[in-house]
C-alpha cells in the first residue's frame, strides 16, 4: 500500500478488526484511531490496534492518507463535515456501510477538492458488536463490494481494493444502486422481518419466546442488532426497503390466501420452491 | 417403565433418536420399527436400534404395550386405521407431532375401546432429518409437551411422561388448544415467514441469495425443512396460523408505514422492542 498513515474512525467490530487484519499485513505506517469513548481507544492501543489515537476527529485525521469511516452511517454527514477542512490533498476518504446510493452522493457534495471519497461494503459477520469481538480474519475470504461514484479519483478506487485484498477480502464491483436493491433484498429486508417475527409472539403472547427451540432461535437472532443502526439503514435505504418489504407482503397475502382456502398443493408449492432456492446457498 | 414392546412406527430423526435413547437407558423389552422403506428399517436394526422390524403396520404393533406415531403427522389417521384392529386392550397410542387439537380430536375418535391416545410433541431440534442424524442424546434436557386429552386413561399419561423422562426430557402439560396456539407463534409462523422471506429474495432477483452472509443464512435455514411436512402442519393447525399470520401481517405493515412516513423514532422505537425481548431468550 501506498500509505503511510491510515485514519479509522469508529473502532467497533468492523473498524477495530479492520486495524487488527491491517497491522496484520506488516503494514508499516501508522493507525490513528478515532472515536468518543477514549477508554475505548486507550485499549485499542494497548491490544496493538492502532499506533495513536484522538477523541478529536479533526485532529486524528490530520496528515492521513487515507480515512475509513467505520461509525454508524447516521453520523457520516456530521463525521466528514467535522473533518473535511483538516483533509490533507489527495487523500482518500472510504466507508465501510451498509448503504451506498445515499452515503455516495451525500458525502461526494461535501468531499473538499483534491480528496475522493470510494465507497466500500465489507459483507462480514456483525452479530457480536464491539471492540472485544475484533478480530484480524474477519474479512478473509469475505466479500467486499466497491461502489465508486463517477467523481472517485482511479488512484483512490486502486488504493481502497489494495487496502481490502490485502486483509483477505474477495472485491466486487456494483453500482450503488445496484448494491442497494440487492442489500435491501438480502439483508434490510430480512432485518426488518425478524424484528416483525418477535413482536408478532409478544404480541400473541409475551411468555411462550423460549417454546421456540434453534429454528426460532437461528431465525430472530438478527433481531438483537442495534435498533438504531437498523433504523438509519431502513432511513437511508428507504425507496429499496420500502420496494421489498411490498414484494414481501404479497408472498405473506399470498401464502395467508393460499391457507385460507385449503390449497394445500399450492401452498406446498411456495414452500418447495423456497426450500430449493434456499438450498442453494446451503453449502456456500 | 411396565412396557414389554414398544413398537415406533416412522425411524426418521425423532422416531430413530427416540429409540436408540431408550435403548442407552437400558431397556430391556423389545423395540419394533415398523416403515416403508425396508432399507432404512435393516439399517436401523444393524445401528441397534431396534429389535425386530415390519413394513406392515397391523403386523408391526402385534402385542406391543406402547406405540410412538413418528411419521409425518399427515399420516397419522391412515395408520391408526390400519394398526386399530391389532392394538390389544391396554395399550397406549403416542405420537411427537407437532400439531394436537386436531390430531387428538381425529385419534381419540378412531382409537378402538380399551386403547389410550396421549398426544405429545417433544421440542428438539429438526435441521437435519433421516435415520444416519439420530442421536441418543437428542431429548436430553429438550421440553416435551404433554396434550392428555379427557378420553386419556391415567395410566397412559403416566407411562408416556415417564417415557419421555427416561430419555432425559423436561415435561411441561398443555391443553392441545394451548399447546397448538403457542407453537402456531414461535414454530408454524416463523417457517411460513422464513418460506416467504426466500421466495422474495428470488422475486427481487433469482442470482442474490448468496450476497446474504450469515445473518440471512441463520434467518432462512428453517426454509430448508421439509415442504410437504409444513404444508401438513399448516393444514392441520389451519386456525392458529391464520391468527398469527394476521397478527404478524400488521406488525409488517405497520413497520412498513412508518418507513414511508419517515418515522424514524417510531420504526426504532419497534425495533427496539423486538431486540429486548429476542435478547430475553439469547442465553437459553
Amino acid at each position: 500500500m501506498n500509505l503511510n498513515k491510515i485514519a479509522i474512525i469508529g473502532l467497533g467490530l468492523i473498524g477495530g478488526s479492520l486495524a487488527l487484519a491491517i497491522k496484520q499485513t506488516g503494514f508499516k505506517g501508522e493507525i490513528s484511531g478515532i472515536g468518543r469513548n477514549e477508554d475505548n481507544l486507550i485499549r485499542a492501543k494497548e491490544m496493538g490496534m492502532i499506533d495513536t489515537f484522538s477523541t478529536n476527529q479533526a485532529e486524528g485525521v490530520h496528515d492521513a492518507d487515507m480515512i475509513v469511516l467505520a461509525s454508524p452511517i447516521g453520523h457520516f454527514g456530521e463525521i466528514v463535515t467535522n473533518i473535511k477542512n483538516n483533509l490533507k490533498t489527495g487523500s482518500i476518504v472510504t466507508d465501510v456501510g451498509s448503504v451506498k446510493t445515499n452515503i455516495v452522493k451525500k458525502l461526494d457534495a461535501i468531499m473538499p477538492p483534491g480528496v475522493s471519497f470510494v465507497g466500500a461494503h465489507p459483507i462480514a459477520g456483525k452479530e457480536c458488536s464491539g471492540i472485544d469481538a475484533s478480530s484480524s480474519e474477519l474479512f478473509k475470504n469475505a466479500k467486499c463490494i466497491i461502489t465508486p461514484s463517477s467523481r472517485s479519483a482511479d488512484h483512490a478506487i486502486e488504493e481502497v481494493i489494495r487496502l481490502w485484498k490485502s486483509v483477505g477480502a474477495v472485491i466486487l464491483h456494483m453500482s450503488p444502486e445496484e448494491h442497494d436493491l440487492i442489500f435491501a433484498a438480502v439483508s434490510h429486508l430480512p432485518h426488518v422481518i425478524a424484528y416483525a417475527t418477535v413482536n408478532s409472539i409478544m404480541e400473541v403472547n409475551p411468555n411462550i419466546l423460549h417454546f421456540g427451540g434453534t429454528g426460532l432461535k437461528d431465525m430472530s437472532r438478527i433481531a438483537l442488532s442495534p435498533a438504531d443502526l437498523w433504523r438509519d439503514i431502513c432511513a437511508f435505504n428507504k425507496d429499496d426497503v420500502l420496494k421489498t418489504l411490498k414484494i414481501f407482503s404479497s408472498s405473506i397475502s399470498n401464502m395467508t390466501e393460499l391457507i385460507e382456502k385449503s390449497d394445500w398443493s399450492g401452498l406446498e408449492k411456495e414452500f418447495r420452491r423456497a426450500q430449493e432456492s434456499r438450498n442453494l446457498i446451503e453449502s456456500d
